[in-house]
């Protein structure tokens, strides 16, 4: 244990500045919540493993942290080599996966203490054991802010401009909401006449981008896709232009399909609110499927150009809090992801200078005896609300000044008790370099007024 | 899973009311910590085994939660049945147990980026596998407040003059700092020619107002501590009095101890400066000892009448970096224990009204229709940093009141288009049920002057 510590793969430590930058993320995000009318909650970091199993697909499961069973279970387990393969069955916990399941959970066991429609949202860490990259950890945060118990399109409305409001406030500018609606992707598997292969094509959609339109037909002949059912969809697959002429060409197509019908309405409504308050940056986009296993109407993303993948996403999902015994519920939120909007706003350099809160104020100090009388001084200053260190040791000044300009303290205080007695405090400012002598009352004032 | 949804044993969900009483705690002592200088740091909530392993005695390592492996790893260990009992061999995170040894592993990892004397604070929640019982959690958050790299007793004063400040803050009057030196503790065992005795006679010291002198006698009797001994170990087990009283005592027992006259006399400095400070509340208590595995000089609990255990507490380590390779870094810090803090001010009932912040302003939703036009007036409210809501669903008035009752929103806003052409806007407070009617600027001020 004597070579240097480190943390966990896809683990992070955060200095101050890192501390701050985020809080002010989260902060920004937090105020425009509540400005909405959304409250907090907070979960567990570990759920009962039977909440969070099979919500996830195979893969969550896998990617899962599972807590290691205790005592006497794990002891019995250890002991009885012929139930070995069954230690999946003593794991009782997980940490959480996400913040989706834990909130449907939460609706459902406090159901009776709740007023509906619930706006609630829920900034806390969630842990994947992916494997780590850039810009990919096994333990990050999300920020997600969810309405549940109302089916108003008006909620889609207010998630799209708190959306907006978080990105003006952060100064990201050129951001684009990506929208769609599970009911077209209904509609478009039932137009090229292969309503079963609902998933293999809205998985195809999404990988437009990445391989290209002819590697997404092969994959799709390969799910076994008649070549009339593709050759149907290519209407889709080169939807292109505005949202006007992308809404015409798919009010032409689901003339006689019913799910397109509510989903153009549904897309339509949104659009009309969009417009009337200004906010111009939506797009429908019909290959947007965000994997899709519980929206079953709007879906959400938020892209910029300065980072690969979305920023921000969700949807609407009309039976979320199903899977834990209530029905009906219908539900719409998105999730920020304050990991990769950090990212961005770094790489941009959009962080405000005084994002990092630091002491303000430090005391020199000369000599242990002198100390004693500058406390209550600089208490006096606290109680002002400005952050006051005195060195606590009398080092060579050459050192206190140092730490001084290390921690960006942008006052330095110099008094021996002479200087104290007389009331002539020395102050350096520390980014001028100016010296100044005055009396305490000048020196706050200087201070509060800087 | 069409049972009702739980959590596991010991944890807690948080509500909305329940999460802003707890940020009104972490915020109250945050702000104080910044106004010493005091600065944020955050580390993963899982890290790896061999940072924690053997720094919590055995007990700690029996509580820690540590995380199932994962893939290749356990696939391995399940199919070879022979090395099944070196699971533990396996194992390589575990939960954060405190706050302490992840701080000192930070400090020596990223000793080079730190600036020295690091004053550093971090409020994070902590996971032990300990029965649950009331007040006593599995996952608990601590607020640690530290400063590293510096010997001076004022770091000392600093932290006595945090606790008074914090406290006075959250308006929690009657707390005693219990003061005590690891170097007292020394000199009694010196004293009474048991020096090797020093653990257990600071163990029976910590019974003795569970057990009483009696039993504690027996108990020092069994450990094998002589009669002598016992009997000369009677002047401190009786020790009574103020601060004065008991410091006069132990000078007078500690003459040719030189343990104890630097006990003594760091004792007494740190008396000089609170009572400069007119901080009244310190008390000397040489039966502190607070586990004792790591502190080396002062130790500090806080406690209050209307709480069994203490609410904080702390002290100076000279080598707590050591064991991560790091040597001669002395440090001192103290943890405020926020869940139990909290049971305290609920019980005292010492939130504040406001500490609960919820939405403003409720728009009434007479007609899907209405609401488009009302917009851009509610988003002119939210930006004058007003929380406003429309109720989404044109559901009846009742229901809709009601909403603003539970939700304990102070205005409610009805306009129909009609009245919203003609600038007449109905108002009514909700506190008063008082109604009335007025222009769109008139309401604005209204609600910014309530």
């Amino acid at each position: 244990m004597s070579s240097k510590p480190s943390i966990p793969k896809g683990t992070r430590d955060f200095t101050p500045a890192e501390v701050a930058k985020r809080d002010y993320i989260f902060n920004t995000i937090r105020t425009v919540f509540n400005r909405y009318g959304y409250a907090p909650i907070e979960t567990p970091a570990y759920e009962l493993l039977e909440t969070l199993t099979g919500k996830y697909g195979e893969e969550g499961d896998k990617l899962m942290f599972k807590i290691l069973p205790r005592g006497e279970k794990l002891t019995n387990f250890l002991q009885n080599s012929t139930h070995k393969p069954a230690l999946s069955g003593i794991v009782e916990e997980a940490l959480r996966y996400d913040l989706t399941v834990p909130f449907a959970r939460f609706v459902v066991q406090h159901q009776n203490e709740l007023t509906f429609p619930f706006k609630r949202y829920q900034i806390q860490p969630v842990w994947r054991a992916d494997k780590p990259q850039k810009g990919r950890y096994r333990e990050f945060y999300q920020c997600d802010v969810d309405v549940i118990g109302s089916k108003s399109l008006l909620n889609e409305v207010e998630l799209i401009q708190i959306i907006t409001n978080v990105f003006e406030k952060l100064g990201l500018k050129d951001v684009v909401i990506k929208l769609n609606n599970r009911k077209l992707l209904s509609a478009i598997a039932q137009y090229v006449n292969a309503p079963d292969k609902l998933m293999d094509i809205t998985i195809a959609f999404d990988k437009i981008d990445k391989i290209g339109l002819d590697k997404v037909k092969e994959e799709l002949k390969n799910k076994g896709l008649s070549s009339e059912s593709i050759d149907k969809l290519k209407v889709f697959l080169e939807l292109k232009g505005n949202n006007e002429e992308k809404l015409k060409v798919l009010t032409s197509c689901f003339q006689n399909i019913e799910d397109g019908q509510k989903g153009l309405s549904e897309i339509n409504e949104i659009f009309r609110y969009t417009q009337s308050l200004n906010i111009h940056n939506v797009e429908l986009d019909i290959s947007l499927a965000r994997g899709l296993n519980y929206y079953t109407g709007a879906i959400f993303e938020v892209k910029t150009p300065h980072f690969p993948s979305s920023i921000c996403g969700g949807g609407r999902y009309d039976d979320l809090t199903g899977i834990f015994g209530l029905k009906d519920m219908s539900g719409v939120g998105i999730s920020f992801g304050a990991d990769r909007i950090y990212d961005v706003l770094e790489q941009l350099r959009l962080f405000p200078q005084e994002t990092v809160s630091t002491t303000d104020v430090l005391f020199v100090n000369f000599s242990e005896e002198d100390t004693l009388p500058l406390l209550p001084y600089v208490q006096q200053l606290r109680a002002q609300n400005i952050s006051v260190e005195i060195y606590p040791d009398a080092d060579k000044l050459k050192k206190q000044f140092k730490y001084a300009d290390q921690k960006k303290i942008k006052w330095v205080v110099m008094v021996g008790s002479n200087e104290r007695q007389s009331n002539v405090w020395k102050i350096k400012n520390m980014i001028s370099g100016e010296e100044k002598n005055s009396s305490f009352e000048e020196l706050i004032s200087l201070i509060k007024s800087a």
